[in-house]
């Protein structure tokens, strides 16, 4: 299967990765997908293995070499043009998220790949990692019963962050970047609608990022009154062991489910707080490609994809105009 | 110093250690505060020791003993009203929280605490666990700089509640009982006014307590766009090894510190993520006689005490009619 990478900005380690598990899968050709952005962190990721070509213009890209798979991961405000056009040549497509840093965008990709007959997933890589996994198998197998509330958490270290994160046009904002991981994970557990939104987020002691909001706090409520929150901030130390320090509290009628420090811990009628050994969650890309080859389904649906990024830029929207947004 | 104890329905177990710790006090009487109140935790908390009287009128007991303090534990509808009379009664009040559960009597509570010459103050015992005191040490000492956001967490198993639990007017919600421990530390922590409120709450799964609303999630915005959440549930499980689970994330512009599992970690410059030695947070209760003798100050005053009152009021009143609501 032929794979072109378009951009460099986003997590496209997973698709490498991926391929290099998969072996039936090829780079054939890499490309830029926003103005003025280097392949470097790319081609040093690919090093000898790559034997494909280099090109300045993905649109040349995708007509020459006409890829099954489009990877996606450029400057986020270009995201949703790049897969409408990586769409339109007939690819299946692995992309960055959000989908869209506006509504407007979305709907116009969401149209674009309703007609495509095409596969499409956002790079919710984290749903793998094995805590997350595990907890979520522990979910569906009822350990918590039925859930009421879930406190989320994203935790970066800010850093010395490229040019493009610091304009709202090509960032997109924190919310949509960075928050919509959690937002995925609450939709992924609950399976339950968003019914109302509430968000703030602010740009103060961003250490002259521009636009770029250094925390954020979001406050969601699904169906059934089942209640959800989502802390997210730039503010982890440098000295911090890692560069993340996600977390996930799950709250059930019958249980207690606690994802942090990169494990899992349990109360319910078996557990009184003990730490459950993790299963290996895979790699998002492999499960992609199992779904595009029609050996199963990808964990990451399309409608998924859609979804967090709509409910990402809404609650994005809650903050810019502090109000309280519903949704059908 | 002669103390009365008013009602036996909240944390009067403060001040029964206190009083055995600071040896010049003596409970002189002790009276419910609400109708249909039983006096048997009190009684049996005192055991041998009690050498008082035993009141059905609290009135009556305030009028012939003539108290120095009055400890204020009766149903927490009531409590406002009870905390009126012992002041009037020209008693220093040692009070549950929330010190009303209607804005209206936080009102006239107020005015005749600022008329009285008293002193009062909310049982915030939480406060001097090791791990808060800790924190808030740390945080004091410019461990993490400027806070910029705060999550908190407030869990506790239901259990079988008294029945006037289960009713709005004698219980007040969740919020203001449960809630207003978290929002006294956001405060107590940051010294900052809230700005905007927003919660919501819901009675699903209350396992047959009436108007008890079982999970609870606040959103605030303080001073200078500093973020803070709350979120609140009944449903630790039966089998979970603690009656709560009390938890508290301060992000600040320097490091971030996180009480959780009865333990404080703290990561900045100096360190990444270690956990910090435990220092004695002391008893509320004699921390209060220190006040009242003039040899110090207590860490929970009058003012905080009626603001996290105030705030915790008027975060029910958000949830109750779904709505920002925004303070001067």
């Amino acid at each position: 299967m032929k794979v072109c990478i378009i951009g460099s900005s986003g997590h496209v380690g997973y698709a490498i990765e991926g391929i290099k598990a998969a072996k039936d899968c090829e780079i054939v050709g890499v490309a830029p997908g926003s103005e003025g952005e280097s392949m470097d962190k790319v081609l040093s990721m690919l090093r000898d293995n790559f034997k494909g070509k280099i090109y300045d213009d993905y649109e040349l890209m995708l007509k020459e070499l006409s890829p099954d798979i489009a990877v996606v991961a450029c400057h986020f405000g270009d995201i949703a043009k790049v897969n409408i056009k990586a769409l339109s040549y007939g690819c299946h497509v692995f992309t960055e998220k959000p989908l869209a840093t506006t509504l407007e965008d979305l709907e116009k990709l969401r149209k674009v790949y309703e007609n495509s007959g095409k596969r499409l997933c956002a790079m919710f890589g984290i749903r793998y990692r094995p805590w997350f996994f595990t907890a979520h198998k522990l979910v569906e197998s009822g350990a918590i019963g039925e859930i009421r509330l879930i406190n989320t958490q994203k935790s970066y270290k800010l850093g010395k962050r490229e040019e493009f994160y610091k304009q709202r046009e090509s960032y997109g904002g924190t919310i949509p970047w960075v928050g919509i991981h959690a937002i995925d994970w609450i939709y992924w557990f609950t399976h339950k609608k968003f019914k109302s939104i509430y968000a703030t987020h602010s740009r103060k002691y961003n250490k002259d990022h521009g636009d770029l909001e250094v925390t954020a706090l979001c406050h969601f409520t699904l169906e059934d009154e089942i209640f959800a929150s989502l802390s997210i901030d730039y503010l982890r130390p440098e000295n911090a062991p890692s560069h993340d320090d996600d977390r996930m509290r799950i709250v059930g009628t019958k249980g207690v489910i606690d994802v942090i420090f990169n494990k899992v811990f349990l109360i319910n009628k078996d557990y009184s707080g003990q730490e459950i050994p993790l299963e290996d969650g895979g790699n998002i890309f492999v499960d992609f490609l199992k779904d595009i080859k029609g050996e199963g389904s990808c964990m990451v649906t399309a409608e998924e994809s859609f979804y967090a990024t709509e409910i990402a830029l809404k609650a994005r929207e809650s903050a810019d105009e502090n109000k309280i947004i519903y949704l059908p």
